[in-house]
C-alpha cells in the first residue's frame, strides 16, 4: 500500500526498533491489541524507525525465540505483556532464558512494591512482579508501582495500555533519537489506480522518500490518501507539491492534511 | 496475562493459523491495525488456533522471509495488504518469491476486472492488480472486484478491512475446522494478585484449559476477567465454577459475562 521504504530504511543513521506482544488474549481475539499503534507513532516521532511486530502466545519458547530474533537485528526491542503477578505472566523468566542469566529479586523493585502496598497485602504473587533476570535495571511505573525493566537492548514494558504508555514515556527519554521524520499528507478525490504511474514517477525522482498510498471512501466518494515521509524536509515538500499538482490535475480538489 | 496455553496447543486436532500483515502505515503508526482482531475472532469461531502474527513493511525480502518461515510452521497462513494497484503493492510478486514460481496474468482475475472496469478506465495500474503467482487460485472480492489468491497453505487477502472481512469469509468456508472451542468469563471486584495462588491450583488441575486472567477497572473500582477455554465443554464449566466459587469466596460478586 506504500511506496517503497528501502532508502530510508537503510539509512545507517536512523535506529530501528521491533515490538514484540506477548499475550494470548491478542491472539484469541478476546482483546485487540492497544498499544501498537501508540509504541509506534512515539517511535516516528523520535526518528526511530519501528521495523517489525511480533505477536506470541504465553509459550516460554516462543517468547524467547522472538526476543533473540528481534534484538539481534534491531538497535531497540520494546515488548509489551506477560510482568503481572499471576503464575502465568512468564515474560520475566522467557527474557532471562533468551538472555541466558538467572532470574532473582531485584531489591529496588522489591522495595517500591514494599512501600505500594502494605505488608499484609504484599502477597508472594504481588512479589513475582520483583523478579527479573540478573542485571536488569529499572523503568517507572508511576501507575502502579510494579516496574518494567532494561536488560541489554530489550525494553519489557506493561501490557495494560496506560501503564505501558506510562513506562514508555520513561523509556524513549532515554533512547537515541533518529534524525526527525517530516510527513506532509495530501488527500483528494481520486482513485489511485488513476495516479499510480504518475505517482511511481514522482517516487522513482525521490529514492530518499517513502511515498505511500492511501485509499479511503467518505459519504459515498472515493479519494485517496498521499503521505511524503522523510528526513529532508525541503525533499518532503518539493515532492508533496508535486503530489498536490498531480492530484489537481486529475480534479482531486487536493488537500494539504 | 493468562494462564498456559501449552496444553491446548499442543492439541494435533487444531489446526494452526498465522497472520502476516504487510503496510509500512501499520509500522509508521498513520494507521492503526484494523484487522488482526478480525481475523483471530473468525478463526477461534471454526476452532482454528492463532498462533501467531508478525507486521512488516513494505520489503520484499522481508515478506519473503516472513511468510516461509510462517507456511513451514502452521497449517494456514494469512497475509493482509499490499495487492493494490500501484507498484509498491509488492505482495504478489514477494508470495511468488517465497515459493520460487513465477508471477503471470490470471486470466480469470483478468477477466473479473475487465467487467468491472469499462476498457477505458482498466488502466495498466489496474491490470496490476490481475498479477498472481503462477498456480494460484482466486479468492473473490464481492466489494472492489481484485481478487485476493491462494497459494499451497497462504491466503493473500487485502488490506482494507471490509474488503478483507468479506474475503476472509470466502476462505473460512474452505478451511479444516477444528474442534468447538467453548469460553466462560467470570468477572468479579477482585485484584488478580489475590486470587492469583489459588486460580493457579485450579489451571494446573485443568491442564487442557487455557485459564486467563485480565484485571480492569470500571468506575474506579478494580476486578479481573477471568476467561477459561477449552475444547472439553464440561471442563470448561467445572473450572468456571470453581473460579466462581473463588471470586465469590474473596468478595468479588461474581458474574458470568
Amino acid at each position: 500500500m506504500s511506496l517503497k521504504m528501502v532508502q530510508t530504511m537503510s539509512q545507517s543513521d536512523t535506529p530501528t526498533a521491533a515490538v514484540l506482544i506477548i499475550g494470548n488474549e491478542i491472539l484469541s481475539g478476546r482483546t485487540p491489541d492497544a498499544n501498537l499503534n501508540a509504541i509506534a507513532k512515539k517511535l516516528v516521532g523520535i526518528g526511530i524507525r519501528l521495523a517489525e511486530a511480533r505477536i506470541v502466545p504465553d509459550i516460554e519458547d516462543e517468547i524467547v525465540a522472538a526476543v533473540n530474533a528481534l534484538r539481534a537485528r534491531y538497535t531497540y526491542v520494546l515488548t509489551t505483556g506477560g510482568i503481572g503477578p499471576t503464575h502465568d505472566d512468564i515474560t520475566a523468566d522467557s527474557i532471562g532464558k533468551a538472555f541466558g542469566v538467572a532470574i532473582v529479586e531485584h531489591p529496588d523493585a522489591r522495595a517500591r512494591l514494599e512501600s505500594h502496598y502494605t505488608s499484609a497485602n504484599l502477597t508472594a504473587s504481588r512479589l513475582r512482579m520483583a523478579r527479573m533476570p540478573e542485571g536488569a535495571s529499572l523503568i517507572d511505573n508511576p501507575v502502579s508501582a510494579a516496574p518494567g525493566f532494561r536488560i541489554g537492548n530489550v525494553y519489557v514494558l506493561a501490557g495494560v495500555p496506560n501503564i505501558m504508555a506510562a513506562m514508555l514515556d520513561n523509556v524513549v527519554a532515554t533512547l537515541k533519537h533518529g534524525p526527525t521524520i517530516h510527513s506532509v499528507t495530501v488527500s483528494g478525490y481520486v482513485a489511485e489506480s488513476v495516479i499510480a504511474e504518475e505517482l511511481g514517477a514522482i517516487a522513482a525522482h525521490h529514492p530518499d522518500l517513502d511515498i505511500g498510498s492511501y485509499p479511503w471512501v467518505k459519504n459515498a466518494r472515493y479519494g485517496t490518501a498521499l503521505v511524503t515521509r522523510g528526513t529532508d524536509q525541503a525533499a518532503v515538500k518539493e515532492a508533496a507539491d508535486q503530489i498536490f499538482a498531480l492530484v489537481a490535475k486529475h480534479g482531486g480538489e487536493p488537500v494539504i492534511e
